[in-house]
């Protein structure tokens, strides 16, 4: 196939400036069936973990990230972060700024940083999302996916990434009172910040705890609560260990492959229902020839490309 | 017109059963062109205020519900209370029992409080909540829409209602985070609930003014800070005064029928994206005739069921 966009070996050869010059041709061009056909190739291709940092703003995310890949690159992992950064509700413009908190070197052709502006919803993941990190998982070994959010977001994010580590710091009150509601998604791992606070930073890691055991029920994964300093680097390896225990464990319990099907679906609906809403579901559900959910599983990109044509083609005759 | 539903007058002079009659008619037959042209004719109608309450869960929203509740009803006013209870993201169903705490005199025939289940965004109105609150404020002097929510859910809150009151607690850090980032949209008062927790209740008092004066521009209401106790009643009469104040200030700034036709364009934009996605927004914005916008901002309901007679018989042929 003769293609605007590089096979998977010389994209893997062709260091950071090529892939940034793919991932914007895939935000430029989202609706050629060239794009839908490259995305689904690569999609299915069990290369790189992803794990995804969620938590309010200020909480440390940015200094945690630049921690993680400090670690994961001495452990010669090739590591890409996404940033989603959020949009203000009132200003309707992405916070920018952000990203210039993250400290790699310019020099080290194995750390790719790259950010999006969050969609409508705070937390909410940017329609290129999860294009992006199609593409970043086949090309690197471990990828980081930052957003910002509380509670609900967490929904978003897994339906992108392996592993959701909740970050929550020593007096914050609404997360905690999020999850002893049961409101909250449970995160994979939680990770409370700024353990070089002492006292209250252990004070806050119980009640994290306390909070976990009165929501988790019947789950063969036990949610670990990981203290973690990015200043000294304290539980940072600890951080490490547990995001690889529960890749670990999703792989001999057989989940890696349903989880991802899972998540293809999940972004072709939510496309979908952004696109068409309520109705759009209902029609691809009831398609007579194949439900468009199950084409999905496979083929999420393709599969959206002609559910939109044919939708169009009905709306605007 | 022979209808189902009682005029004004009527429901006015009815009671609380007959208003409950009313609401669950609403539901039931939300698709009725009847039902249209009777929430139609009241949704212009100027009578009632109301009150929006959210904050995290265990703030103490129910608490000062009844407080506000007891002080309308010693103004002599007639109060209804619409509580939407979150749905959980993990199980799905709604948190029930959670209305129980309300701690109204049934024979008081001037207090009425209906609950509902939030549609599937934590915070998220209800799909009928609009439909709802427009009956209660042509019915009753003061409503009361009881949210669970942080941050986002505060646009959904504004789209039906004169006044955002945002309730924090004394150490909750997250709330802040959100304001001082300027993710979080900003309220028209904020309540800091359990005033009588002393030094720490009138630091947190402090530090929402803090992060109040980051986050406000240019606005020409400054949004106050309350601190309230349920227990004591410390406060309480203060937050009745600010929710007048507000009210007074969109009325002397012509505000009001504004700030209702543009609450009728999102309830019709929200109900469009939600049943026909982005692609249905911009058939109603683009139609040949009228822009379906605009029809909304008298008509949001009659408006709504003919645009969405239209689409399915575009989408269902």
């Amino acid at each position: 196939m003769s293609s605007a966009f590089p096979s998977l070996e010389n994209l893997r050869a062709g260091g950071k400036r090529l892939l940034a010059r793919v991932l914007t041709r895939l935000e430029t061009r989202a609706s050629d069936p060239e794009t839908a056909a490259f995305l689904d190739q690569l999609c299915n291709c069990r290369h790189g973990r992803v794990l995804g940092l969620t938590g309010p703003p200020g909480v440390g995310k940015s200094s945690l990230t630049d921690a993680l890949i400090k670690t994961y690159r001495e452990n010669g992992k090739r590591v890409a972060v996404l940033a989603i950064d959020p949009s203000s509700a009132v200003s309707g413009g992405a916070l920018l700024g952000d990203r210039t908190r993250l400290k790699t070197d310019p020099l080290d052709d194995d750390v790719f940083v790259r950010s999006m502006a969050a969609r409508d919803r705070l937390g909410g993941l940017s329609d290129h999302a999860v294009a992006a990190i199609t593409v970043l998982r086949a090309v690197c070994d471990q990828v980081i996916v930052e957003t910002v959010g509380i509670g609900q977001s967490e929904g978003d994010l897994k339906q992108a990434v392996d592993t959701v580590v909740l970050c929550v710091q020593p007096g914050s009150g609404d997360s905690l009172q999020f999850m002893k509601a049961g409101i909250m998604e449970l995160p994979d791992i939680v990770a409370v910040t700024k353990a070089d606070m002492g006292a209250l930073a252990r004070r806050a890691a119980s009640d994290v705890v306390g909070a976990l055991s009165l929501s988790s029920g019947g789950q063969s994964w036990q949610v670990p609560v990981s203290s973690v300093s990015s200043q000294t680097g304290e539980g940072i390896a600890d951080l490490v260990e547990q995001a690889g225990k529960h890749g670990a464990y999703l792989q001999t319990a057989g989940l890696v492959e349903p989880m991802r099907r899972n998540q293809h679906v999940a972004w072709f609906e939510d496309m979908v229902r952004t696109a068409y809403g309520q109705t759009g579901l209902e029609l691809a559900g009831n398609d007579k020839v194949t439900r468009w959910q199950d084409r999905a599983q496979d083929r999420p990109f393709g599969s959206y490309a002609e559910f939109s044509e044919n939708m169009n083609r009905l709306l605007r005759a």
